[in-house]
């Protein structure tokens, strides 16, 4: 993450320097324009077909998919009036999610977080959003991301996407963004459940990899939760006016997701955290098992292989060795020592 | 938990999407009318029949057994004008204990926890409580409640109930549900206490999943039990005129619970993760008796039976096998430092 | 502690349930009735003799021990007019420390902690507070408290006591409470001193349950501690007059002596801590110990009997058994293995 | 650090004391004037030379490098009349980093951080800006800074900072220091995952002293890093009016990337810690697997050399060796029971 | 610390019982009065000889080293019109530091630390001092502290402190008290240097009882700090007016210093915990290479002994004994065995 950040060290405040790897070939714009009445997308080729016209009863959504052609972007900028701090930000794909309030619009940065199946790891996706009086635009780094049902909506005119303005869209893509983290907590809950069901299981020692992966995971998703709930309570008491009272019900219900995905990150670092000890005291206990095996085995035998050695010795006086039942009686002798010791150890109950 | 959240993921918002598993086959709707001078229940068919009548005098707790019947409570929701998302989180049994006001009314989502006895753990379920002026309703997932104490002191007009308003009614749901974290707490306690003792008297490999077991059933309370202090206390600063002051007071003390029940959950927690240590150390303590042992009779015979070994050698010229006495001074070299391992050990204690 | 309180689970809130055991056969009322000219101690039966006269100038100090009579308490509640909540507190001795602020009166909950010597362990009584105008009810579960001394000066008219109001005399006995955690924490004080000796130079097995030990008292003594210091912040802010400003300022003396308690305990939780970071490190210490005995000895021995061994089998030709000097051969060889592992353990540092 | 602090202790308040080492031979002074229209640095001998003239168009650059030349910087403090405890912070180079506000001028102590790649550590260096309304002075203990693209900047005229101000200088500087720091997270950041491989594929003993190193520059760069959000929290919101409103969205643009380090190095922190868990825990299964490899073999081995003993035993009359396929039947025994162990092993998963 | 404070407990408030042990014969009572034109300074046996005239002009030092004579500081307390709680707290040195603000005074209550070369050990000294409109008295337990540099600065009338006031003295009081901490900081800074480089090359058992006691030190220190950066904040909000504006430029400067102070303790806190850690595995790592050993040896030569128990063994009918080469035979698969177990240990990494 930090790696990438550093390539802009040192350029004057406002520079633009994409910070990611071009994950598309071509950008992609398209623009969804859409009121009560009817709705309409097409993908545009420059900058001026999606400039909004002025009258005001439609809502555009521009998305633009891919950052790394700078100069786009800041045609973009010009004509939306963006700050150059704005335009910055959306392509330095680093960015701590943030919620800056302007004038004219609101800049808000959020990760967008999918779960790969084929790779089994977390993907994270900055996604930049400016919402100005009529319009969204919404920056991607690559096509492919989680609103596909916010257009069915729109086009559909489902629930009352259609009826309400740009706040109501940008809150749309906050919700559809942060729905998304309980589908990531739902996979990584299911492989914290595996983990535990392993743990009392079956220990072994790639384990605690395993669960110092889960903690990265965790502790990145952290870094992109946690300012959500700083940003959606900033919207929340917004004075711009740009976020209209209708809308702030429905804030509110994102809010208490977020909260909710929080809450349960943190029962997951508590979690993981004690599968860690059950981990390490199921280590400890297998050595004391591994332990316990040697000393039975070699406290019984070690004693009697050293009387097995005496009667071994070669002196040429050697009483015992001329007895007749001399044989007989060591082995005997041999019997208790070796059932004393049995006993001693189930009193011990090492057995 | 998070799993159920997941299935609603993507929807537009006040969606209504059932999350739990259906746990009764009928939705069942019970309607408790009262004034100060009697008390009526019935159960209804249709909502129709529940709607209180604008006569201002009696109390309506309206209680609503099952929740999968979607078409159902959105036609409560109509005639009590209530709002969609209210209607969504009812349904969305995995929602974070909270308190939403609105204009007519209030609207509490609650955790009821029980101690089954016969699984041996807690479970969990959601109650949502609408607050009118002069009503209540109740959402619960299934029948059987905590309430039958309530019931019972309507219809007996014991204590003040009948004489107050819908408040607090409402107040002495919510303080029936806290009560009852008690018993769930005190069943967590023995559980610490033979916990405890188990682990002074005979530590086994088990016990570390004993103690991880309660670590996370004191986890998921704490997920239920946390958000209600705030709960309480925005019911106390609550604007809406909802709650009457005669009832504040009432709620100042089921704040005063919540607290004592944080601080136990606290203290519990404290006490496990002391619990932990003194595991752990014993895990250790046993692995240093078993290699004790181990290196007592080891240290002692791998020696003698060194010594052994010398004389049980073929050469043909080995003068001390020929001396008269040579096995019996052997003999008592032997025995010579044994004793001076055995002092050895003395010395250090592990004997 | 959980467990009476949920003995009043599921009561109309203000129904009196009494949760400790009965520790005194008889409830004792005793009125110190005192003002700068005189004082004078009685035990009363009844609660009528009780109540203070209309004569403001003395002040009258009702002690109550024994809380199981709820009749007489409920009696008690009437003629000084307490709410039903109160009362309901006074009796359930599972309290969480607090101060409530009513029109007439203030009502305060403490613990008062003694060291059982005999015992050897620290004991908890729940001390009630009602302090009005020109009286203060304090009610205890039994006979024997730490106001000895308070009772003194009131009677020798030592210090300022019986020139001030009932205020002062509250005052005087959450002093008298708090001073007494200083003996208590002395106590634990020298305990930990005495655990840290055993630590460095004989530790134990035992050892890690006595820490657990004294980490449980600790973890109790700051259930009762914390909340102090709220209770005492918010006697001091209080508005309603009852705290006289002459008395604020011996408050604030009360206040830094909490603070200094809380301040004690967390450093012994800090302290204890350390000592289980000791005692683990030690048991590994010990261990490294028993295994370098184990090492050295096995190490030394083994070949050398492996050699032993050799010259101990029958083979019908094998030359070295024919060597006139073969035997002492083999034993200068033995030497100088031995010394060689004696040179590499000391090298090691291992002896 | 505070060794060199304690050089100061008891010198009166505004006494300079030089507390680092000298590490440039002469104290060197710049001078950069610039404005929209031009720009001119020059190097000055006296301090005269840099005291800038009452036209207010342009803005004066001061850098001093080096620090033990006591007097020079009085002087300079004499000229642009700053406070005495602002000369002995400058020359104090053990400050925390801070702000301090005067009525003419601000103070800014910040610590410039960067990784030397020779030492393959961190080199923390204290630098001192004095801000006034046409003036920054800066102060550093040697040549060599991370300020060279803002010279660059302001000969080249790149971006807008000739157009600007010289608060607007300062908080390029500022800017130029905290962008650093992803730099040298960065290095910290590459050294974090190739310790993380090294721990999977080969953990080593001297790997702790890895760790801890790590661990070591992250407190030391938390100390850097923590005071700064305070500091540019501060200049925001403050009242001298010296940084003027267009400099402030670029403040709350730095006051992002503060907070993202602070973060980053928060990550770091927990991750390390989670890789001293796996360390440990690769400690434990090695210490296991070698306590697997001895006990095995030595269970295996122990009882069948105890077998070989007996019949090597010298007695008369021992009628098995006597018998013809006595020497075969005892190998097949010693095989069955090898046998047995191996199945033993497998059955355990040791093997 | 408590075990003293547990002396005073029961007494009425404002009983004044010396609580440390004596550590002076005699009370030394010094009076240093001075104004910009003069200074003077005397010992004086009776309270009446210090009492400053009603001459406004000069500021009056009365140091009281030994606090055992209560009766004399109880004359001084009626001389200046000291609160009784001011007295108490005077002789009670086991105070927690902090500053009481009356309206004729300030009182303030400080832990003077210095480190003990001779003992190794850290000393602490409670300094009470009473500030007031022209005096200033400090009281401290003995003679000798780090006021030195104060007294030659009034005599000498170097710097400001002639010319200013009361406030500025006891600031610098103050001041001296808090540099004085950056002395016994550097100490232990150096401890933990030292004790890192003794983990690093030669870890011992003892080691982990200098960790302990350094974080005992850290502990106790903490706990005389951190109420120091209260005390001065308070200092600096102060309304009583006795510390003038001239003096609160200082204190900030005193704050910031206390802030560095606690910033180095916590820092070092972090430290030590990490060298336990560094500790914890440099034992299980030294337990790590003790059991390779024990287990290469063992693994090669207990195979290896009983090949040769094999051939030991007495069978009348044992055809390898008879075959020519048996013996080397046997000799060289000995060898091959000891070879295999070799590069088995190689390829583990073992060797």
């Amino acid at each position: 993450m930090i790696r990438r950040k550093a390539k802009t060290s040192g350029q004057p405040p406002g520079t633009m320097v994409f910070t990611g790897e071009k994950k598309v070939e071509n950008v992609r714009i398209t623009v969804l324009e859409y009121s009560e009445s009817f709705s309409k997308e097409r993908e545009v080729q420059s900058i001026e077909e999606c400039v909004p016209e002025k009258k005001k009863s439609s809502v555009y959504w521009i998305n633009v998919d891919g950052l790394h052609d700078i100069r786009l972007i800041e045609d973009l900028g010009d004509r939306f009036g963006l700050h150059p701090l704005v335009l910055e930000d959306i392509v330095n794909i680093d960015q701590r999610p943030k919620v800056d309030e302007f004038e004219e619009y609101l800049f808000v940065v959020l990760k967008m977080i999918t779960y790969r199946n084929d790779a089994g790891k977390i993907d994270t996706e900055q996604v930049s959003l400016v919402l100005g009086n009529n319009f969204v635009i919404s920056f991607q780094e690559r096509e492919g991301d989680v609103f596909g049902q916010i257009r069915e909506r729109i086009h559909m005119a489902k629930g009352r996407i259609r009826k309400m303005g740009a706040d109501y869209l940008a809150y749309s893509l906050v919700d559809a963004i942060v729905d998304h983290y309980f589908e990531v907590l739902e996979k990584t809950g299911e492989q914290l459940e595996s983990l535990e069901e392993e743990l009392l299981s079956n220990p072994r020692p790639e384990t605690s990899a395993r669960i110092h992966g889960i903690k990265r995971d965790l502790i990145s998703l952290r870094k992109s939760v946690w300012p959500l709930r700083e940003i959606i309570g900033n919207l929340e008491r917004g004075e711009s006016g740009i976020m209209k009272s209708a809308t702030l019900v429905f804030l509110r219900d994102v809010y208490d997701h977020t909260i909710q995905v929080i809450d349960t990150l943190e029962t997951y670092r508590d979690t993981i955290s004690g599968l860690l000890d059950v981990y390490l005291s199921s280590i400890s206990n297998r050595m004391n098992e591994v332990m316990k095996v040697l000393t039975i085995i070699a406290t019984i035998f070690i004693p009697l292989t050293f009387i097995a050695g005496i009667y071994g010795m070669n002196f040429q006086r050697m009483p015992e060795l001329g007895w007749r039942w001399g044989y007989f009686a060591v082995l005997i002798v041999m019997g208790c020592i070796g059932a004393v010791m049995v006993i001693f150890f189930k009193k011990k109950r090492w057995l």
